[in-house]
């Protein structure tokens, strides 16, 4: 018997992981898929069948030629159809100079930002299509919006891929594709990304930020959880999250004493 | 004994009777204010009270001086402390030439459409900020962040809205107040709205837009429901929403055959 | 015998006093109309004279019911055509709280950012329409692009102002009337506004923007001139302008050293 | 001695020709790359010269390694120092459903669109840094702000330039080099490539859109020259442009008769 598939690409324990168990607790039999860390991923599937629910995970090297493909065939295959898939991969390395972004960085960044969502969706929307019905969501960043400096990679990257959910939306909402571009403008309390990337600075960071000072990655599947189910006369493709306490992008933060900037 | 109050500013049948109706069974005290048609007003009371839930109603003339203010001084001294409050206000009064918009017209839009939002955030933000919490859901649409031609009054009043909304937050989010700014991107079966626009022609519209073609205020209302209760870490200020049919503002409809303009 | 006319609404020794220079050196009649000051302005109009060009100036309370309509009726009857008006006019009142926001503060914003250009396109167009030519140009602010804290009256009526241009425009443009909407993103050297705000601090804050690091309004009068003469078949709506040093609004500034926010 | 260069790559008889011929006429050294079509690039440059300019044309496989950088480093030694360079290359396919457009496709639309500009900033940015000045102007298009249906190559290649060119703006205005990121929103006269797209087609499709309604190439050069020469406390990043009769990206077009979308 097949059962109705919750997929994520990019599952670390932060978003895609939260979104995977959200999604498991409603009845959805969640597909992990990482790049690496077995034993990570591991726990995750565990934690999700200890509370009851239904899991796999798998490592996927999203950035190989058929990789995406390869899984999306085997996951509708072996375990059910593709109800919703969520896109949370992104290849954020910090700031750096245009002179410190090798041209191979930028690339890569194309390679996992934009590229891998445009063959996800080459591989899902006839399947989506033919069913009438699918939801494409896609993690997003505030470099999708504004590109700030020492983000040429991720900007370019996330700029791009912004577009190509509006190209989605446009040719597949229609034929009951429901594709949602989530502007995460905010600190998630993402372990193996922001985790990683600060370091033993992680804690303090986040002890800094006072409480509720970090998206939740619980929370915010939850808005992933209410977006997949839409009813389709009420489909929403854009949305922003942060925490109430940060100034979101298009604001100063601080604000100046004396606004000489008429702004 | 006192109750959590949601409370609706421009409450027909649409968007404002659903949106009462979804958080009267959420255990919200529902206060419903509009404009005229007492026997309507009774009509979304009863039908929450027959469902089981806590309703009350009241006529209110949003662009008369103090009416705002003393509704909530009202509300929250003989019903509860208001937890959310939707402005569901709007002067939308189809397309019209410039020459056929006069003075009066234009300053009326903004006063139901960007004025009264002032108005009632001077009233409810200090009692929100007192009390750590609270949330301000705005109906806008799609006239705040595009200008069509026709549209002077409506467009000018919901885009000094939507920069109000974000001024707003920027003061008060970080004081625990969530201010939600909706785009609703398409037509909204609201008798009392489109409908008395399009008189008889109202139900043919429909028809034609197709199954799901037109947004159902009750699916809007479960957006409502959960912006209002996504946790202060992790929350939204603008968000769309459009049939799965419509094209989003920014799309071409149709598309052009040949895309000369290098869309 | 009558004469290209260049009106501007809102001219200070800035922004509006310099482009009424650089359109009298292109051979325009400039007529200078300002709240008060006529000191200043008989300053401003002599300066053109003594360059050799024509220039008329008039005081003008912009918010007074029927004062745009009637400096428009005098200005075609007495001097000429009006090919190109500049509004230039704003309320900027610096950074407050709502609650340092009155209701006739937010009022009178509205009235001089927004209703201002509403009665003066109703004032024009028609004589503009009939000319088959003519252009609107609006100086814009950052506020018109997003809400910054303590911004409540000045976002709200720059972004009403800015949805008002592009309703204009697109009922007027294909009648051979441009319209242009100016996002002045940075700080200007102008002594009736920002000098006045910043009071005996202006010069030191100019020194300490460095260089170049504050918009010289004759280069910006440039900008204006170069809008103006746009041939119909490639017109600008929209464009913002900032000093080199200053970072545009969508940016970071200082940017983070660690990009926590996946920005 | 060396000259002043005005180098643009993507020179043919549209938008990149004009381009060479308006810098030409203001002094400088015409550099002209383009992909093939040798004769063609020969009249373009005979015609600079036959003005009384001075030009040079190249062809340029811009999606080969190393090519731009070749170019940069050739011109910079043999002719001289680049002012100003105009990116002007795109890969508009015409629409393509997502079936119909191939993974090459799309990573060709991204080699031409976003990372050959990538390419071009790694290789003159550092030379404008030392000189502390220098112009990179980019052509863009609509699907650089919105993604259309059938865009999805398109799309994604603009909207991630759009993004770089705002995180090289970052980096790179304070250090005097700036970017200006020019929205083309309407049809270009432009031989080589709307025209070719169109064929047979494109003299009535001009004829169709009435005179003024495609873009003249040369009064779009105009633009460029005038955002080249911006003082640098005046700067422009972004501007758009279209014929008088096109309506925006963001207008519907034509307008509905009954605004049911509350636009």
């Amino acid at each position: 018997m097949t059962e109705r598939v919750f997929l994520v690409i990019g599952a670390g324990a932060g978003i895609g992981g939260h979104a995977a168990a959200r999604f498991s607790r409603g009845g959805y039999h969640a597909v992990l898929a990482r790049r690496s860390d077995d034993a990570g991923l591991a726990r995750l599937v565990h934690a999700i069948e200890e509370d009851g629910g239904k899991a796999t995970g798998t490592l996927l090297d999203a950035a190989a030629d058929g990789s995406i493909e390869e899984l999306v065939d085997r996951v509708e295959r072996d375990i059910g159809p593709i109800h919703t898939v969520l896109y949370n991969l992104g290849a954020q390395i910090g700031n750096r100079t245009l002179g410190d972004t090798p041209h191979r960085t930028f690339e890569l960044g194309w390679r996992l930002g934009c590229f891998g969502l445009f063959r996800l969706a080459h591989a899902v929307t006839p399947l989506m299509v033919a069913r009438g019905s699918g939801t494409i969501l896609v993690t997003s960043a505030t470099a999708a919006v504004r590109g700030n400096a020492g983000q040429h990679s991720h900007a370019a990257a996330m700029g791009g891929r912004r577009m190509l959910c509006q190209t989605l939306n446009a040719e597949f909402a229609p034929q009951g594709v429901h594709i949602a571009h989530v502007v995460v403008d905010g600190s998630v309390d993402a372990p193996d990304t922001l985790g990683k990337l600060l370091g033993e600075r992680f804690e303090a960071y986040k002890a800094a930020k006072g409480e509720d000072g970090v998206i939740d990655p619980g929370a915010l599947a939850e808005t992933y959880w209410h977006l997949a189910h839409q009813p389709r006369n009420c489909w929403t493709h854009e949305v922003d999250v942060r925490p109430f306490t940060d100034a979101p992008w298009w604001n100063d933060n601080p604000i100046p004493a004396i606004d000489t900037k008429s702004k």
